[in-house]
């Protein structure tokens, strides 16, 4: 294999992760480990954003600490961004002006670090590129908290959202449970249409401390049952925890949290997410009190409930991204590829990009019950082995310390 | 002073905080070191309602681990209610009820771990006693995330609540930053009457990741003053991150979050808590994409995130009230009495119930600013010390470990 020498360009894309910029630290790791052929490493300020704007931030000229409290910071270290990329045979604007800078830097070797969407602007560089023939290698690194994409096992970021759920809604739970008459408590969950997250509620109820039903987006969604559930529940307990993905649909396929999705006993429509609205229809078609939970953003920047396992994949798979390409490979997407669950094992595996950019990965339908309302045991043996160990958080005075990147000199420098 | 020997009655009461159940610790830990005047430590079972029915938790038939968790527990373990006793003199049903029961079981200390409301069933259980003169000790064992009982400098729990929205709101913020041009997000904080929690988030902004402004429940709220707060860092900065207190009321003293407070442009009454409404406003009448977080109770039950500072002290708080009781003071709440800032250094005090039953703590003027949308460095002076050191939690296979206290053989045992 030859040695294509050149330059690393590197860039986080779409919704963060709390171990995104893990996998920038594997990146940037492996490069400076082979610095025989990768000359320097250009991260991308505001994902592709930034390499169109020739705005970057230079690896070498960062101080250590910084570099290391990327295994500690939530958010995009470098910035994100969400833009679409146009099919180069309608417009080539782009492509032309990346190929220029490309040209410009001698960059050889191009990470993107996001979801679907940011595989698939990965695929349209990687075919642009080959069109025009300039060599360089094009590797997705893999991330989104929602665990959606398809050929890998898990995706980096999965694990710490997972545990992060699982750790709060425990908590909620044992709060709720000190009074001897409590209320119907409604969890929002993140995943639009994967219900991997909602999922990982059910181990807090396996140890004790969590929702009594889980709603999954996968399984269509019938008020009347859902208000059947929870009255049986809270006829035997006199309270009840659910957990509801905030993409959960009608069998239409209609989105609960749309506007027009819900109209309460009144006639009018329901306002807000979808905890909101069931919460609403639970106090006021059932008369029992409810409040609702929407865990939000915190459940993607919690960079201070980690799972270890999660940071430390999110480093092999940044790190396999460079090994990857320094062997030649392009247009594609690294993979986490389980070996065994028990003992816990896995491999860095790839996948080409056209496969796996658009395509969601939804849970299967042995891991939900039958009853559509919880999940089943299979699904533990999946996920524990992705929440465990901790990341202790960098607490400096009671405050964590997060990464603070220098600005590069943009513009042609 | 003669030794009053008999049993010790322990409950909590009301919300609970993430380190109500380490004064519980405390307590015990105390009283076992003292078994030659009290006798056993007995804990009511959902507050003064398992006192009255009879209903305890037995410290003795606990295990040594359980015990040990209490640090590690949010939520009340033994657990909690809201019960408002009648005053005596209009009704003395429950009062006549709890003689017997202490009579019954020779109950000599009297322990009730709480905020507001619990201080006043405390003074009026008290005085209750007094009256008929039976001779038992009665101690306030103080808590509250919303810092906002008097004559104490703070109360257990507030650090730890502060502690989980400073970081909880960095992380947000430093998320919130990956982006070029972001959306107006507002948090909301609890608090109904008092700003201790709300202000917390300046600790975040001091940090470099926190909100742009914090609005408290101490300074009427003005919509269109606020629009043009907002207005004025989102022109500069293209994003914008406001920290409010679900007590926000206007100059009338309506609460922002009552459904008649704030209609919209078209007329229409906002749903929903203060933050809801406020982003409303936001997308509606000023055209920028905003969102709201609401903490909810996950506040309150962080256990995962604790000060240890709050945990010693809570711990230090049930110690004392023992010691109190023991020494023969009743009819006071412990209060934290601070020394000195720097170095920090507390000391253990009292004061009468009666002094502190239905009084509320609120932020003072100095500490926030002229334009009542931020906080002074004043307040820093203060939090500060409250939020240091980590209490790390007890995660077994990746979820924390939480105390199971048994039930004791209620009803006449």
């Amino acid at each position: 294999m030859e040695k294509l020498k050149g330059k690393l360009l590197y860039g986080q894309s779409g919704g963060p992760t709390s171990v995104i910029n893990s996998s920038a630290y594997g990146v940037i790791k492996e490069a400076l480990e082979n610095q025989d052929i990768i000359e320097e490493c250009l991260v991308m300020k505001h994902g592709i954003q930034g390499a169109l704007n020739e705005d970057f931030i230079f690896i070498n000229k960062q101080d250590e600490e910084n570099i290391e409290l990327l295994k500690h910071s939530p958010g995009s270290a470098f910035g994100s961004v969400r833009y679409k990329m146009e099919d180069y045979n309608d417009d080539d604007t782009d492509y032309v002006r990346l190929l220029y800078i490309f040209q410009k830097y001698n960059i050889r070797y191009f990470l993107y670090n996001g979801g679907n969407d940011s595989m698939d602007t990965c695929d349209r560089i990687s075919e642009y590129m080959k069109h025009v023939g300039y060599d360089v290698r094009i590797i997705g690194v893999p991330k989104t908290i929602d665990n959606d994409l398809p050929f890998t096992d898990h995706t980096p970021g999965y694990g710490s959202a997972a545990k992060f759920i699982i750790n709060t809604i425990m908590e909620v739970s044992y709060d709720m449970l000190a009074y001897p008459k409590g209320k119907v408590t409604i969890v929002e969950i993140m995943g639009r249409h994967a219900g991997w997250l909602t999922a990982a509620a059910y181990v807090a109820t396996k140890n004790g401390y969590g929702p009594d039903l889980i709603y999954l987006p996968e399984v269509p969604f019938s008020i009347e049952k859902f208000k059947k559930d929870v009255r049986k529940v809270y006829d035997k307990k006199q309270q009840c925890l659910v957990a509801v993905s905030e993409g959960l649909s009608n069998k239409e396929g209609v989105f609960l949290s749309s506007s027009s999705a819900l109209k309460d006993a009144f006639g009018h429509f329901q306002l807000g997410g979808v905890s909101s609205k069931l919460a609403q229809i639970i106090n006021n078609e059932m008369r029992i009190s409810s409040r609702n939970i929407e865990l939000g953003t915190t459940q993607r920047s919690a960079a201070h409930l980690q799972s270890l396992t999660d940071v430390n994949e999110a480093i092999m798979v940044g790190k396999a991204a460079v090994k990857f390409a320094i062997k030649g490979e392009s247009g594609v997407m690294v993979t986490i590829d389980r070996v065994s669950s028990s003992p816990y094992k896995v491999k860095f595996g790839k996948q080409p990009l056209s496969m796996i950019a658009n395509k969601e990965k939804t849970m299967p339908v042995s891991m939900i019950n039958k009853e559509g309302n919880g999940i089943t045991d299979e699904f533990l043996t999946y996920i524990m082995p992705l929440i465990q160990g901790e990341n202790t958080p960098k607490y400096k005075n009671g405050v964590q310390q997060f990464s603070k990147m220098k600005n590069g000199i943009s513009k042609g420098n």
